[in-house]
């Protein structure tokens, strides 16, 4: 089972603190490119896995789904996002992402962000997605950047030459990181990218799109402590279909 | 046009002096995993971009290959392929990357080792190698890695851990770096991972696999001095193929 982080006291009460808690979707500086990367959401179905504090859910109830699913295995997190709601066509499951079993074709969209990090067996979470989505449906989803989680002592170096470089080691090594961040012994799983991409390929979906998200020129004017983000990027964003022809 | 740095006598004779120089793909330790997306190529027509002595043409013609063409900027390199090569199914020609026309559907591989990261405009090359491959053709190359090629100040750090770190800066900014690889002052094109990808899938490639290559345990056994390279990924090795599908 993956580690339920967002369960601890101290975790949570700094996650509730983030401009992501706080202002929902657009106090998350990689939003918009999220957002770009998104179907027409008009009378589709949608699947969040780990939905937090149900943002998205109620963002694309907003948008036009005619249902949307949220999933998230924090108890925490789903008693604010039903509290939150008040709307019979999003519907919250508590569930561990390890062991889903979605039915076969029953989603159009399937998004989610910042959650498959935590999750040790995303092989067959990744199968199951694929088979939850019809045909042309879309995977949409964000993770921490590889570049980011490889690091055995992530932080920003200062480089002999002056400039501020993160310190990359243990790329190809795959596997758990443990990290304090909020909380001490917050345990995330390095992958590389082309891991990332190569299960999904093996799964059968097609690669709509990858992005290895920075804060654009306009971001760092109202938010100058983001411009480090530019040298290595603290996000990846992936779009992903399943194909309307499947491969021969 | 290109830096055409392979032409510069102190760069010919540094490069003449590498393994992979001296005793071709075997001398190259991330050809097994090259070669391992490479398709049947029975009676098949290749095309090397970038194919230097011509190691890689006169192994597609052993592999069976039909017909196999060599393009390369360097006159001294081409000049010890030609004079290498007594086989009149292999065609040499001196052109330049940047401007090539290629044939329409024509090949059935396009294949292409550590060259693409000296193209400036390489949207223009992989449009001209998608028109150049028939439908289910397929296009296999390798570059530098991002990582590798992104710092300002590339070399190993030695991190305050006492681990060897890989300095990553400047990896979302994109364009030439400078570097005293062989001779002083070559010109190698930084982009981003997601960028090569994009420029395939916005071609209409479908991405096969995708590879951030680093040494095996027994090619780190035999050449001990490699184990730094699974720290940060040195090659980054893509196949992608023209669909028969075209997307809708």
């Amino acid at each position: 089972m993956t580690q339920n982080i967002y369960d601890d006291d101290t975790f949570f009460e700094g996650y509730s603190r983030l401009g992501r808690s706080i202002t929902g979707l657009d106090g998350a500086p990689e939003w918009p490119a999220l957002q770009a990367l998104l179907p027409d959401l008009h009378d589709r179905r949608v699947l969040d896995l780990g939905c937090g504090f149900g943002w998205f859910c109620r963002w694309a109830r907003q948008a036009g789904a005619a249902h949307v699913q949220g999933i998230d295995v924090s108890e925490k997190m789903l008693a604010r996002a039903i509290a939150t709601t008040s709307d019979a066509a999003i519907v919250y499951d508590r569930a561990d992402m390890e062991g889903l079993d979605l039915s076969a074709s029953s989603f159009d969209l399937v998004y989610s962000s910042l959650a498959f990090h935590y999750v040790a067996d995303l092989d067959r979470l990744m199968a199951q997605v694929y088979g939850a989505l019809v045909a042309g449906g879309r995977l949409v989803f964000s993770v921490e950047h590889p570049i980011f989680t490889a690091p055995s002592h992530p932080g920003w170096s200062e480089h002999e030459s002056g400039h501020r470089t993160w310190p990359v080691d243990g790329y190809l090594d795959e596997g758990p990181r443990s990290t304090d961040w909020l909380a001490k012994g917050v345990i995330k799983q390095h992958r590389t990218l082309a891991t990332y991409l190569n299960m999904l390929i093996g799964c059968g979906f097609a690669l709509v799109h990858v992005e290895e998200w920075g804060p654009t020129a306009a971001q760092i004017a109202s938010q100058p402590a983001w411009a480090d983000e530019r040298q290595r990027p603290p996000f990846l964003l992936v779009a992903a279909e399943r194909p309307v022809h499947s491969p021969a």
